[in-house]
Order: structure tokens, then C-alpha cells, then sequence
């Protein structure tokens, strides 16, 4: 990656909050990884075992843990390796494309709709009746929010992201392309031979700093809101079904699923693929495996794994006695025979 | 949930086919469950245990099963829960929003296609040529109608939901934001060392009465028809493979697969993200649990669970024989060494 | 399927490479199964066991194997069958609709984007700066192509795809409806009580000849591409995380998860609703059963199945065995009491 922004490594190292070992004055253009990186870009190695990858690297400087020992290449080092990389990566970024402040000439904004200042308006986005933008908020092309819906300041759509009627989201969210927000709960009951959909008056109401991925789903309840406490972040395809109650600080890797009803506390993570069942409760902290399937409460902090999901520490242990189920077959067939062998031989003597 | 419209607790008795009990008179403006419900809503309460809860509610009434008993509340005794709540749900919900009877300015309908009475089409919907749309059909902003395609009356299409060429939805369907009707199914041969695509030339055709949810998938067949059966409802991010048919009044769950070719017969229900394989034919009434994957046909009326999927009371039995697997494995050892020793003392005697 | 072209069974059997028994001037007009064809179709017929079923199809001639015996109507013998269906398929096949050469009146292209001969730009489409289109590529109606991002040379998006800045699409690339490429990768580390976003300045990198389906996400990587090679075929509602490369000639069912960083060799095939955890290497060839979650590295050529996947030798085995667990319990038990008896009986004869 590189820009035409320039910075010395003496500059990096104070935005990394670090310390430069070699020549500070090093021009650094970009970032990249130990392979990718060019000449002019700073790239980073955490593991030592890697050390010697970064003799073949076209980089011209690296960030190290501060431990690291020495390095053929001017270096900065770093206390957090995790908050330097992602502060190099910020400050090279390119900037996110987007439209420009204001109302794009094919957008269509209901007059009685409420922009804030510096709102970006992009082509073909409709915003209805009633409906609230906060500032600095930007509504990519093909945007779609309902009548009455609210969106909070410093928010980022992107493109085709349908918002629902009523529909309330808090400052600083990202909803990635092609998700939905607020469609009706899936919600019937059968009688007279049919199914008779439950009406779903309810809407979503969405925290501050929440983040959600490309082609998710997060419903709308029946009565009330379906609830994503601020500082949630949700992955692709994920789905959180109608009255669904996600804590703050959450993560809900790609392809979810939060069935109806169900709270999770804060700092729940649910691994790609995982699934909850309606009516529970996962409690604060609660951390579930990739694929697993839970259908029941889990107390706070517990590791859980599996189809249906119990105490991690079980499954694995109960996994690898899966692994000798086999041979237990056969040496319960062998202890059998020689049971009977001794049984025989015991009447003979009586 | 408020709104501008009153109606009288003897109305809603009429309503929801119950009996007043208390002031018949008290005027009731909205629908709450115990937590939210305020001033002037009405709210509802199935089990006794939840009785306690009624005291704390600012509800102004509340509807209960014939045999609840006594009440602090004017009360609507309900012969049948469910499609009470759904009553009232149903005489409160505010309008459902959509565009205005017509064609928006910036929509594209084909000339040679053919709009029923009262059809409304929103913003940026796009019509193509030889398309029928059926009469009170919605089409949300951003729908796309292909060639040929055919909707029936009274349909509901919501926010960009693309419909391909010559596919065939019926009455009162309900298609939620960014589902796809007719995409290509999944079909290659691999030969000359690359994987060739098999033409599709079949279509999709949806019996009324359907409902798909948000961000689902229904492949058009290689030849003939992909079906869903009337009075089906489909939840979101569902995938339907080319020619699979799906049966009258199936439910299919969140994040649910059907393979290709597969057969459902009516009543069919899949639990959340439940798989099927592809050419398999699951019974009329057949129900698969949450999370599980059936790999073989399944006789009418079963229900099956697990991965590979088996009937449902064999699985919890071996669940919870895995439960004590480890316990097994050391009983085990012990008893082999117990054996061990009888043979010992036996071949010591002889 | 009918349309208006007219083959006779001579030209068919040209077309296919197979040899016409009975009357070679036999006019068709459309491909049918056994059961839809109608009269002037071809139909085909695989397996003997069908050939009862020929006698009812309204078909005029019907596709078999060259070893098939004699057929009551005219017939193409063929020695691929699998090559014939997909020749007549596609000679019958209705034309592709879409948008006609040129940009749609309503479609945006910036003027520093590049459109190659003969593109089609559909309505509501919208090209950004310098981005670029290869010669004969058709965008559906509302397509973003993001700034600097390339797609190749006859390639087909279809409606509302989402292609972010600067990815990049070979040739011959199809992408069904409501995909997005080059979403952000979901990252983020925690520190000061929150999640902070990794900035993704990388890209997404298509090879050419790649299908992916509808509601399909492939993500951006951190730095450098995420990569899906050519030829591969990826199926709807998959999920492609950041910096993932996927080999050449892989197939991706539906609703697959490829979890981050994870390496997939050439020819890898994933059944629906698979998943691979992060960071992992399937080697060229691995086959993962449908609905099993990959926890670890797998050898070339190897097949697993099961959650966490094991060879599918060894999890077929162990079903097997689960199979019989609740028996072995009663087993174990019986024989604890044997062996109990056995003991007492022997202290009693000191």
C-alpha cells in the first residue's frame, strides 16, 4: 500500500508511542506485511520465529515488540504490538470513498425528513418521512431508511442498507453493504389450517459505536425493541432474530444465528456459524465456540462447545473419548468373552 | 406502543371473541407487553406466574386466559391466547409504510408490462418488459421485476428484493429487503480439467400465501420448477437449491439449507440453521431440530436431531450417554483390571 | 422449456457428439425431464431403472448412453452424458436478459472511469472514479462498482452487487444478486474497555472464470488481497473472510464460512453450511463433508466430516459407534455386576 503521504520514523514512533532504533529519519510511505511490503513501506513482526522473513523484506523499516533483540532494518519498538500495527494502518490508510456532503441529485429526501450538518447523501438513497440523520453521518448510494427511523451522528451506511420504519441507531455505527435492519420477526401461529403471522409493532434499537456486517439481519419486535448494545460488533450474514437482547461489547462472528427472545449479556462472544435457541439467556462474558449450537442458559463467563453446546472443557474431553469409542467397542467384546469364560469355568467347579 | 386510535375494552372483547371483566367502558389506546406497556395500552399475561408482574404494569387492562382468576385490572378473558394477542396486536399496529398507489417518478416499468389495479411502485424499482404485477401489490423502492416474471395480487416485495426472469410468486406473498427469487442454481461438471456451468432454464414458482424473510436465497431449476408450497414461511437467510420443492405450510427457520433436488413434504418444520443434503426427501410433518444436518430421507411425522441427523429420542439418549463416555472409559479399565485379576486367581488354582 | 429455434436430432447429435438412432430429422424444439418434457422436447435418461418412465413422457426423443438398449423413441446415444445434457441445455436455452449495450439512463459513471467495448451499464448503476470495465461486461441494474476497482472482460454482476475501491475482478467473472466484495474484514482488538477496529487498507482479488452466488460476502483483507482463485465456483450466502486465499477449481456450497487468514488449495470442496476456523490450511484436494466445522489443518486429498472434523472413515466409524453407545452402557453394567459376583464368589472359596 502506499500513498503520497510521507511520514519519518521518528514521527511513527510518537503515533505509535514507541521508540526508534536506527535512522530516525527514515521516509516511510506505507505499510505492509513481511511479503507484501515494498521499499519506502514500514512493515511489523511479532514472533521472533519470523525473524528471519524479514531478511528477505523489501521494507525499509519495522515495528518489533520491544524485546525483540536486533534487526537488519531501522526499527520502532513497540510496547503494544497490537495498537502500533493498527495505528500504522490508520495513518496510511487511504481514504474511505464516499459521496460528498449533501444531497446527491438522484437521492430522494422526504421534506419532512431531518438532515444534520455534513451529512452525505449518496445517489439513489431514499430517506422518508419523519426521518432523522445525525450530523457527519453518510448514507452510501442505494441507502434506504424508513419513515420515522433515526440514525445518530458520525454513522457510516453503506450501500443498500434498508432501515426500517422507527427503526433507532446511535452515533458512530457502521452497517456494511446489503443488510437489513428491522424487518418483521418471524413470528406466526397455526390455527384454522394456517399460519397467521403475529404482527410485529416493535422496532430495533441500536447502540453506540455497534458495527454490522455485509448481508446481515437484525429484526424487529413484536412489541418494544429488538435490542444491539453499543460497543457490538457483528460480522457477516449474521442473524439476530425479533426481541433479541445483545449486551455492549459483544462479538458475533460471520453466519450467527440469535434466535427470538434470547439475551446475550455483555461481552458475549459467539464464534462463526454458532447458534443460540429462542428463550435464553447467555450470561455476561459467556464465550461460544465456532459452530456450536446452545440451547440453554449459560452462566456468566463459562466457555461452552457443541451440538448441544456443554462446558467446553467437557467436550473436548468427551471428544476424545469419542476418539476411542472404537476400541471400546472391542475391548468391551473381549472383556465380555472372558467374563464368560470365567463364569463357565466357575460353575464346572462347584 | 401508542397511537391515535381508541378503542373500548368491550370493543376489544368483541375483537378477540372474550368477555369483559371490570369497567367495559375503559378506553385503550395501544398494546404493551407487563415491562413496557404505559398508560392506556392493554396488555396480556398466559401463565399465572407472571401474576405478580401485573401489579407493577402501567398497563390499563390486560387480557388473560377464561380460568386466570381475579385481577387488579379491567380484564378481557380470552378463550384462545394466541390470536388475541395477535387481535390486538393486529387493531393497534400502526400502517405498514410503502410507496403510494402508482409508479414513482424515478421507477422503470417496460411498456409491454402489465400493472394490476392499485399496484404501488416505489422508488428506483425497475418493471422489465413483459413482466405482470398483480392488482394492490407493493413493490418497495429499489425491486427489481424481470422479464416475464409474474407476481400475483395483493403481494408485498420489500427493498431491493430481485426477482429473475419468467419466475412465478402467487397471491398475498411477502418477500422481505435483499432476498433473491431465481439466481442461477449451484450446478457444475468438471471435465477438460474446469468446472462447467450447467445451463439453468427453469424458474422458481411460489404458491400463495408465502412469506420469504430478509436476505434469503431461492435458486431457479435446471429444468422445470424450484417450488414452495402455499402458506410456507421462510425466515432469513434461508437457502433454497434449484429444484428442491418445498411442501404447503412448511417452516423454515433462520440460516436453514435445503440442497438441491430435495423434497419437502407439507408441514415440514426446520429449526434454525438445520441442513439438508441434496436429492433427500423428508416426509410430510417431518421436524428437524436447530443445527442439525439430515443426510437421508425421513419418514412422515419424525422428528430428527443431530449431525448426522437420527431420530430425536435416540439422539438425547446418546447425547446423554456421551455425557458419561469418560465415566465409561474408566469404569472400563477398572473392570478389565478386576477381570484381570479373577483370571489370575483362577489360573493360580487349577 | 419451448422457444422459437428448431434443431433436428442430426444437428443435436453433432452438437453433442453422439450418434442419432431413429429418425434423424426429428424436429426439437425444447429440453424437458421425463416428467416435463413435452411434445418436440428432448429429454435424457441416465440409469436403466428410469426406463420405464420413458414410456410415459410426452418427450420426441430423449438422450442415453451408448450402452442404454433399445428405446421406444427416437434417441442420441452419447458417451458423456453428463456433456450431452449440459450441450442441449444450453442450445435451448433462452437468451440472458439484461441491460443493452451502452450506460442506462439512469445509471452514474464517473468521468475518469474506464468502460471497455460493448459494456452494459443497467439502470441505477453506479461507476466510480477511475474505475475500470472490461470489454462485453454487462452490470444489472443496480451495480456499485467502487473507485479504482477493475472488473475483467465479459463478466456478468447482477443486480445490486456491491464491489468496493480498488478490487479487482478477472475475466469471465459472474456474480449473482446482493454479493458484496471488499466489505471490511472484521477485526478488532480490545483495549480502553472497547473494541478498536483494525483499519483494512487491503483489497479483494477474483481470479478469472469465478461464479459466486447470491448473498455472498467476500471481505477485504488487512493488507495485500483476500483471494479467490480461478475457476472456482462459490455457491449463495457464503462467507469469505478477510486475507483468506482460496485455490483454483474450489467449490464453495452454500452458506460455507471461511474464517480469517485460512488457506484453501486448488480443487478444495466445501458442502453447505461447512466451516473452517481461522488461520488453517486445507492442501489441495480436501473434501469437507456438509455442515462440519475444520478446527485444525488437513493433508491433501484427505475427506473429513464432523464437528471438529475428523478423516470421515474414522467419523462414520465412530457414529457408528454412537449408535450402540446407550447398549454398551447397559453392557458395562451388566458385566460390572458379573464380575462383582464373580469376586464375591471367589472370596467365599478362600
Amino acid at each position: 500500500m502506499a500513498t503520497s503521504k510521507f511520514l519519518t520514523l521518528a514521527e511513527i514512533a510518537e503515533l505509535v508511542g514507541g521508540q526508534v532504533r536506527g535512522d530516525a529519519t527514515t521516509n516511510i510511505s506505507g505499510v505492509g506485511t513481511l511479503t507484501s511490503a515494498r521499499q519506502g513501506d514500514i512493515t511489523w513482526i511479532v514472533h521472533k520465529r519470523y525473524a528471519a522473513q524479514l531478511e528477505q523484506s523489501r521494507a525499509s523499516a519495522v515495528l518489533v515488540p520491544t524485546d525483540f533483540g536486533p534487526t537488519a532494518l531501522p526499527a520502532v519498538l513497540c510496547k503494544d504490538m497490537e495498537r502500533a500495527v493498527i495505528g500504522v494502518l490508520g495513518a496510511f490508510a487511504p481514504p474511505v470513498p464516499g459521496p460528498a456532503t449533501g444531497v446527491a441529485p438522484t437521492a430522494r429526501v422526504a421534506p419532512s425528513a431531518v438532515l444534520g450538518n455534513g451529512v452525505a447523501v449518496g445517489e439513489h438513497v431514499i430517506v422518508e418521512a419523519d426521518a432523522r440523520i445525525g450530523d457527519n453521518t453518510v448514507l452510501h448510494a442505494g441507502v434506504f431508511i424508513g419513515p420515522e427511523a433515526a440514525v445518530g451522528c458520525d454513522c457510516r451506511l453503506w450501500n443498500n442498507v434498508v432501515v426500517r420504519e422507527r427503526c433507532e441507531i446511535g452515533n458512530r455505527v457502521i452497517i456494511h453493504p446489503n443488510s437489513v435492519i428491522g424487518a418483521d420477526g418471524y413470528g406466526y401461529e397455526f390455527y384454522e389450517g394456517r399460519h397467521h403471522r403475529v404482527p410485529h409493532v416493535g422496532r430495533v434499537t441500536i447502540g453506540d459505536d455497534v458495527e454490522i456486517g455485509a448481508c446481515s439481519t437484525v429484526d424487529r419486535s413484536k412489541v418494544g425493541s429488538t435490542i444491539i448494545g453499543s460497543g457490538t460488533k457483528i460480522d457477516n450474514l449474521v442473524q439476530v432474530a425479533h426481541n433479541v437482547k445483545v449486551g455492549e461489547n459483544c462479538l458475533l462472528c460471520a453466519q450467527v444465528g440469535v434466535a427470538g427472545s434470547t439475551t446475550l449479556g455483555d461481552g458475549v462472544v459467539l464464534g462463526g456459524q454458532a447458534g443460540t435457541r429462542d428463550n435464553i439467556v447467555l450470561h455476561a462474558g459467556v464465550m461460544v465456540a465456532a459452530c456450536s449450537c446452545v440451547g440453554q442458559d449459560v452462566p456468566a463467563g463459562i466457555k461452552v462447545m457443541g451440538m448441544p453446546a456443554v462446558d467446553s472443557r467437557r467436550f473436548l474431553r468427551e471428544s476424545a473419548s469419542m476418539r476411542r469409542l472404537p476400541d471400546l467397542v472391542s475391548q468391551l467384546r473381549d472383556l465380555a468373552s472372558r467374563v464368560q469364560e470365567l463364569e463357565t469355568a466357575a460353575n464346572d467347579k462347584p
